[in-house]
């Protein structure tokens, strides 16, 4: 299993807190030692740092620790690896443009026989299943819409039915974005909560850290973290369900399927 | 005009000392302030770091500085805006997937109604025409060869005769990779040198830094930097051509169209 880690707010807000948290599990307090990455949307850009390092012992992620980069969209990923050997070239997130936007795709799980699936316009460039499931995905939603739908309703329906295709065939927790919303996919395990006023202190579960949100943030922030596991223990999260795709939007719930 | 740096190498080579001679010119020693980025593939891989920040002040330049990411192939341009605004998504170099592989390009000069080109496939995520230039090349490049051509050279003349249309409307240095080669057009400024044994002293024109390659490299080290303008005062650089695309592999000169 990897661990997976998304952020959808209102503002663009800083994920360290959550990010430290989620870097301890990459050799330290778990066994995630091949490699992490982590990409921040900021307006139509997107800052992509990939490291087949573990994450705990990353120059990389020592640099996004100390670094404050804000952002309204942000998925991370560490990897432990079961397809694919070690290599940048395997190291979630992928990216790839489609309608002029950046999508970006993390996935835990294994998928079998997914390597089988036809693909058209996308092609991997590393050689794990996430990413052929990834570029089957986008080759589906342009074939559907080669351009944007004016009703997202209609993406969504379309992302639903071919997750469940994909999750019939293993394990597919994902996190994905078109650089608007983010899809979060549970097929084992997936937890996610919101933080709006009034704030209040978070104390994170793998280091020993503490942040009070009161002082980093103003009374309309709203943000919403998505992870594999809960990274904090006094705050309360909610466990999403097997099957079901989630969508945020500045860090509200619009809608879970499934 | 922007400043551009490239390298192409037979073993993974350490290319801080020639980025630390660009860095300077990005607010320092130049006026290159509009931000910067930086290429370096790994194997099938490639990280991508862009900063809007000029590069001389910039956080993620002094990372890139302190570590020593080796690479074959570099791809690093610093920028003053001339078409569209200073953000992260008009940040070269611009990146896209094609045949499963990493393309990165990055460009200077104006090109007048680039923007009018029809696009295909490949859409741009920012707003500079330099973006949109390089998707009306691929989606060229893909329409001709569907799959990677077998004889690379067809693949040359292509990329050449598509240039000379690109010439034409503007001025359209750039620096173009398919993770194999390195695609070097000078339209009106741009020079390169092949460092290889015996192996010398350089010193950068922008820093007061000196770098002995001997202490550096081995006998079998073949290094081949781009740069619109020398970086170094003390070796011989080669004007290129205007109108000329130049082709290195793994440090060593292919073939100049044009």
């Amino acid at each position: 299993m990897c661990e997976l880690l998304g952020m959808s707010a209102n503002v663009p807000t800083d994920i360290r807190f959550s990010f430290t948290g989620l870097m301890q599990r990459g050799g330290r307090t778990g066994p995630h030692r091949d490699g992490w990455g982590i990409a921040f949307y900021e307006a139509r850009g997107c800052r992509l740092f990939h490291d087949p390092q573990p994450s705990a012992e990353s120059e990389v992620a020592r640099l996004v620790q100390r670094y404050a980069i804000k952002s309204r969209i942000v998925i991370s990923h560490i990897r432990r690896a079961n397809r694919g050997r070690v290599c940048l070239e395997n190291t979630h997130p992928f990216s790839r443009e489609l309608w002029g936007r950046h999508w970006v795709f993390a996935h835990n799980g294994q998928l079998s026989g997914v390597k089988r699936l036809p693909l058209g316009f996308y092609q991997p460039i590393g050689s794990t299943d996430s990413e052929h499931a990834f570029c089957w995905l986008l080759d589906h939603i342009r074939a559907r819409f080669p351009q944007a739908p004016r009703r997202p309703q209609a993406l969504w329906h379309l992302l639903h039915a071919l997750t469940v295709e994909l999750n019939q065939r293993g394990v597919c927790n994902f996190l994905l974005s078109d650089a608007q919303h983010l899809y979060a996919h549970c097929s084992t395990q997936l937890s996610w909560l919101t933080r709006r006023a009034p704030f209040g202190q978070a104390r994170l579960m793998d280091a020993d850290m503490t942040v009070d949100f009161q002082e980093e943030t103003t009374a309309d922030d709203v943000v919403t973290v998505v992870a594999t596991r809960p990274l904090t223990d006094n705050e309360s999260w909610t466990v999403l369900a097997p099957g079901t795709l989630t969508i945020f939007r500045a860090g509200e719930l619009l809608a879970t399927l499934g």
